[in-house]
């Protein structure tokens, strides 16, 4: 498939800052959409032409964990960028499992709606995911992380019903476009204050708590401000494979989540995407084309650009 | 109220190995049945002359956690046998909040069903409450443990509607106790035996897994069977505060439980007890007198009784 539009992930900055030099380098990028020019003999239900949204990772759609909705641990998946397989950030892109992956998009490639739409190959899926790992979201909610993923998970909370989404961060255009989301409460402190500054919101805690960021201080503020009974929804990569669950035991709370499925939550966040209902795509704050992905990477990475979207 | 029927827990003999020698002593039980002497001024539904279980907690049944279902975080609750709180082996127990407390049960207090009425006051609501944490239960459980609670779990986990229900244990007699109860296939290995065991046995892993021992070995083995998309639910008091998550959050499984709301499912629990649709009093392998519990205790921490019951 031609790529249509690309994007800069915040998992993307990792290699960025650790991989040692190497003049080979490695394909980039896992969020996607573009236009299908030709399909493997196996292919039934994608075609050319077909304007298609990949999720961030790729999956059969038919072993037993992609029809519990679990694309994420699909036994015939995989992810973009690593052994043959393209990453999403060039030109274009050679898609494993094309009928499982894939789902076509009702729009033309340069309709306005082209952001949000992005945002369902990781970001927006991903915020759902949290928002679902940490039960549903109960009637008050913090997110933690003014990142893509933490103001996706207010637009996800929000969606889901939520009453009062305390978001959890300290940059202040995040912060801002947190609100417009539907962010009712701001936690602007960290740490031990942040924690204090919760319980003084909700008395005991918030019924779910959405992890969006997984450094250590992150998980401990989450494990904090939980409600006795309530829910954490980690999407944070974590810092630490360890983390201190005692607290979580002794008042019944819960922890979940992981990589996102958001191939599952494709098809039902899409029609309120169409509609305009939710604009996750207002978290792309630049654009740029292949040639300005390098600047791209630069200018995430020192947090000048909150997301960056790639127009090949 | 009179004490008719008591019990020693395993959470017991943490203080029988553990406490320094005090000629004061302190109160113990948690675990009990009795005849109503009295009721205080306030006491509205309980009358003197009921026969009540208590639960292993205290609890007002008002407060906005008791309405909720998680009576363990009452806000005016607490524990027997701290402060001035009497312990339920005893010949008598003032007990506080007795309305939010207490429930009456329609039997004599000599009927054959006491012993598994009085699982009702901690280990059938705790094995009930895993079940519940490690979501509902799945298809596939696996119960680690062959104490009363983990015994108890195999029964909550076959009432729930479980398939397949794997329990890991060491002890003949109890794990001939738990296949009666329903548990549908053994593993005796520890560590990494029991893990690759469970892997043969399932696949991919359980997706309901109750972790009713607490020891840092059983949550690792938690951890490791739990199917991806699985549930883990403890109520084995944790023996770290540190959990090594990391493999839960890679493969999207969740980890929930802690001091089971025992109160909240007497009532569900009530009826399949006293029509015998479940048996948990078979836990209780000895019965003795008041001038019995020490050698009771011994016995349970030389793992010599499963669970020793007292007729004061």
């Amino acid at each position: 498939m031609r790529v249509t539009r690309s994007a800069i992930c915040g998992s993307d900055l990792w290699p960025y800052k650790s991989m040692p030099h190497d003049d080979a380098g490695r394909r980039m990028g896992h969020e996607f959409i573009g236009v299908v020019d030709a399909v493997g003999s196996e292919v039934a239900t994608i075609k050319a032409g077909d304007l298609v949204v990949s999720p961030f990772l790729w999956s059969d759609g038919s072993c037993v964990f992609c029809r519990e909705g679990l694309q994420s641990e699909c036994l015939h998946g995989g992810r973009y960028g690593f052994g043959d397989v393209d990453g999403g950030q060039g030109e274009a892109v050679r898609v494993p499992q094309a009928d499982g992956t894939l789902v076509a998009l009702p729009v033309g490639e340069d309709d306005a709606l082209m952001p949000s739409l992005l945002t369902l190959a990781d970001v927006m899926g991903t915020g759902h995911h949290a928002a679902i790992a940490a039960n549903g979201p109960g009637k008050t909610v913090a997110v933690i992380g003014d990142g893509a993923v933490g103001l996706c998970g207010v637009i996800a909370s929000k969606r889901l019903g939520a009453e009062r989404i305390i978001l959890l961060g300290s940059n202040p255009d995040r912060i801002a476009l947190g609100q417009e989301f539907g962010a009712t409460d701001v936690v602007r402190e960290r740490g031990d204050g942040a924690v204090e500054r919760v319980r003084e919101l909700t008395e005991h805690g918030a019924h779910s708590v959405l992890e969006c960021v997984g450094l250590e201080q992150a998980v401990e503020t989450a494990l904090a401000i939980t409600r006795p009974g309530g829910a954490i929804g980690r999407v944070g990569v974590p810092e630490h494979d360890t983390t201190p669950t005692g607290v979580a035991f002794w008042k019944n709370a819960s922890m979940g989540g992981g990589p996102a499925p958001v191939r599952a939550y494709i098809e039902e966040l899409l029609p309120d995407v169409l509609e305009g209902r939710v604009e996750p795509g207002r978290v792309f704050d630049r654009t740029g084309s292949i040639e300005d992905v390098p600047d791209g990477y630069r200018a995430m990475n020192d947090r000048e650009v909150l997301k960056f979207q790639i127009k090949p």
